[in-house]
């Protein structure tokens, strides 16, 4: 019998669950049984097994695992997820390969971002295991997917807290800096600054030191309040390192009439139902990566892309597979600012941004 | 100085009111005046102009209708929609017609659905008229383009709603029957099923008669009662034309214990703040729509589309341009069941849905 | 040691599961076994107990249930529900009491409606067992308590649905009819009618006959467009025996321009994240309900009751013990509209609701 | 022809918009003519009045204010809101009244917290006109009502905000220290623990210095972890004086692992959509108002109160009057912590609190 492992690791991002859910319903499908592994790395190396689904046997009904049936709108993810520091050495890989090996596992599908992805990669090459990745995580910072899991729920977390705000700046003719997550990407800060009208976007992308920063928001905020508008609105990318708090005491110091404020969205933006998009996204890609287990692969990470493979039917985004290399090489571009995709998504949507908050 | 007109017409999505902000914004910043049509092409008929933009003189800022500036988070559409039996006649299109020219309009935004397409394409062709259309419908089915406006925040209402029966269908053992919006198309009931971990889908593109569909669901249900679920849901269309209460009465006579239950979920599904996704969308097609405008380009429609072009940069979705008469001609097909695309999206779908279900 | 069992009973209500894990805790602290039954009373005769809090030993740590831990914010309930039609017979609570006594638990919480609450007021006189009830249902039609568990939950979304069919109402200049739940009882109908506007309410209550009831809605409507009103809202309880479906096609057929439409929100209501005050209300009465078995008490429930026992400081509703038989005495008067609290109550919002659809 | 004038005052709260609209329906229907005064006691000082309801003349239907019909689903306040330094000088009410009697208003309903309710009493009492105050503070710190418009949405707000938070949490094994408003009063945070499921709270008028505040919280989050715990939440009044990134970075000094977040929900608390609970509360404090103002009162606030007048009918909460003088000598009581109401209220919330976190 086949037996498949998963496990969901680094930041938690809205998705994780309807993808274990649909990975589970894939698997019974083909016969497959699936263990839960707790704790992303962590528990692997303390091999944290939980039998997700177990095929039935003699044509009989599988065994869901009570969480997993019922996990689709929740928010986290029900296996938990850890940081790892003993997996980033080879010694802790071997260590993990050993547990799967022990607890009869052929292939593990790794569900999270950056670091994860890294250490699937590495696991993939040192050792004989089929591994394959699913994208997840809110800042839609990995390479070659058009979308990871988790973004299009934050993205409509964060324009619902924006409208929020909306509301109380509307009524006191304010300006507000809303900081949303993204260290390195500046993704989310321009997607939510189109959705919830923003008058100006702050992302590290542009380069711009702390006077700048504070220029610009106080260029925004001043010429929002000359044509009369009832609320300036600024979205700024945590990757900008000037403290909301910073930023706030130098504005109002330049612009009478204590006006400006700045709220911090953090941790609320990680959590929530998954959106349609997020559940289809990772039903999608949950299909599809045991599809690729099938098939004899390893090394690789199923992606949302948009491609016309196909020909002219290809109005709907597909789904592809990628080596992990490519993909933490396309990574490390959006990382380092110098990912001409990253570039040329941001400049799109810019040109759309910079105009919606005229 | 430049004058554009925008309506919203037909059925009302939410997106609506994201579109008419974002062509507001780009017309200030183009130095176009837009004048907004009320009510639809009834108001059009009738004259129904009120301005939403008057781009500030000498230098000076732009003036924006007081909606305008804050509808972007409202259902609905601030304009009004209206279905107009006058306009369909080429007599009511002469009519319109030269009520733009008198208002001193050279071009016309039109968001809406199927019938409305039709009708901007038709004014194109007859009248000397820059028309330009945005696809605005929850169902789906308009040709060309991946999304139209509103499907997403639909489908997030669908699937939050799926999720409140849930929680009542499992403290119960019970099937529920869940009726989305769709009359020709099974795009929604579809993408809600993957969504919703739905145990089956009814759609009118299934051909099935009544007895086909009391036996599908009945199948379903004893299936998932069987293996021991605690809630089965099966999604209807609304174009799969046996009543709900019918369905019910049926199964509960066939099924002892009386478990099966239905909801039509009906207008409620029409309104709500338009999503992330929506407001990404409305805002790019608007933009768009004003370029194509400004390019003289006339009866052509701005659609979603994912597409190669220009190489491997095309991670994100594109706008792109198609005419009204290329649309309208695959919008036939969506509706009729020929369309080579969505059957081809919807067979992709029902792969990952039928497995969602077990 | 003291053991004591819980089980949820009836139609659920969102926030009996709070009240679930509020019980718990209690018990924890209390040095109290809790087991849950599950299925209601059809569990309870099938000896379907499941522990939920197991006290520490020699001063450790107690041991709660996964799930309870979790589910303050879930809807439904998880021990699950059911109707049973032999917990009705004297010898099926017998059964029942045999079920307990072999458990050795020492008393029942029971958290349900005015079905259950009468199944426990049976047990607890027919047999030696302390019983307590929680008051829950979305319909608020239980005598002695203010409010019940999850009325509050249920008026947020039936207003939430209504603002939403109100963005397309007011999108096309139409009346809607909204039916929310309630068959013996118009409070819901009432309640959501202040809080979304509308233009008129239908209860049973009212004594229409469907003539009237047509005519009430009829005149609604061409007063409130007469007066430009861009939508008109009917909200009609489920008691008001007039299918919806009926009254559009009369409407319509008595109101020229096809302005009417119908949505029966039906089980979507009853799902849901519950409230804070559902959320406050449950963990509240659940600890009262603690101390009345701690302090012997059987045949009683824990009422949500303002009063202003303890002087001037009562400016909080406060918690109070009745009698089941006297809860389900003022019941009976609510179902058959001879309770004069509910006749004050209703009165007193229609003199509201009757000026806010003005 | 009677006028009443109205405005929004002070921190903006969830519900001024429902109250302003039932404030314009009972107007109507009463035949008084409503003045809008915009931007709070600023506005008034320059007399930006604007008609919110104009009674149709010889029988004819009322006219409103476009955005007073559609606004009670809304955040924030229509009329702007505003803090004025000149209105709390004895000369700046003058010419308040002085703009009041030209615009030929009777009487003025002030809908704000104590800032404004105590520039109301002024007004009143230095002054020829009729004010009547309604109660409206998301912190629930005004004397003399049990609720105050405001509160519930913002705890509904809250409450979510943590669901969202504990998604994470769980994911992660954490411990997030979640801060919310109330500078000067805990009920908000008190209120939220107990529907939250708080491991602890902290407050202002538990009188902890610094190092009191982060033991509580070691204390709370090592026990927490203990026991096994996935998540463990301590909500935060604004009221304790220890930055939230201070707490954090003594807490994660002194218990390893680095598990310890924190949140600070700000602003986004003050917006949304106001609850049916808000919306009933709003409605039904301004319809008093136009009664106690039809009655020729004045310097009274109308307050949502618990009361057992009128016997047992009193289940539900009723609506009094209050002479603003005592009012706002209780308010002062609740702000430097002598209530002896509010102490009790927190006392029987903390018994409940302290039980639900074990």
């Amino acid at each position: 019998m086949t037996t498949l492992a998963v496990l969901t690791s680094g930041g938690d991002a809205p998705g994780m669950n309807p993808a274990l859910r649909a990975l589970g319903k894939v698997c019974a499908q083909s016969g497959i049984t699936l263990l839960g592994v707790e704790r992303g790395y962590e528990g692997l190396l303390e091999g944290a097994f939980r039998p997700l689904v177990t095929p039935g046997e003699g044509g009989g009904a599988p065994r869901f695992d009570r969480e997993l049936e019922g996990c689709q709108g929740w928010g986290g993810t029900f296996l938990g997820s850890a940081r790892s520091a003993r997996f980033r050495e080879a010694a802790g890989r071997a260590e993990a390969a050993a547990q799967l090996a022990e607890a009869g596992v052929d292939g593990l599908v790794v569900i999270g971002g950056n670091g994860s992805l890294a250490g699937a990669a590495a696991l993939a090459e040192e050792h004989e295991l089929r591994v394959v990745g699913l994208p997840a995580s809110i800042d839609n910072d990995i390479g070659c997917t058009g979308l990871s899991i988790g973004v299009d729920t934050a993205l409509n977390t964060i324009i619902e807290a924006c409208d929020r705000i909306a509301d109380t700046a509307r009524a006191h003719r304010r300006a507000f800096i809303v900081e949303v997550m993204g260290r390195e990407c500046g993704y989310l800060a321009m997607a939510a600054a189109i959705a919830a009208g923003a008058d100006a976007v702050l992302m590290r992308e542009q380069g711009r030191d702390e006077r700048a920063v504070v220029e610009a928001v106080e260029k925004t905020v001043r010429a929002g309040f000359d044509r009369g508008k009832k609320r300036v609105l600024v979205i700024k990318s945590e990757g900008v390192r000037v403290p909301c708090t910073k930023l706030v005491r130098e504005l109002n110091a330049r612009i009478p009439g204590d006006h400006v404020r700045a709220t911090v969205l953090g941790h609320v933006v990680r959590g929530g139902a998954p959106s349609y998009m997020d559940r289809r996204i990772a039903s999608r890609l949950a299909f599809q990566a045991v599809r690729a287990f099938e098939e004899g692969q390893t090394g690789t990470m199923t992606a949302w892309r948009a491609t016309a493979e196909g020909g002219s039917k290809t109005v709907d985004p597909t789904v592809r597979l990628f080596p992990l290399a490519q993909v933490l090489e396309e990574t490390r571009a959006v990382l380092d600012g110098t990912s001409a995709v990253m570039r040329w998504r941001l400049e799109m949507m810019e040109r759309v941004a910079g105009v919606l908050g005229v």
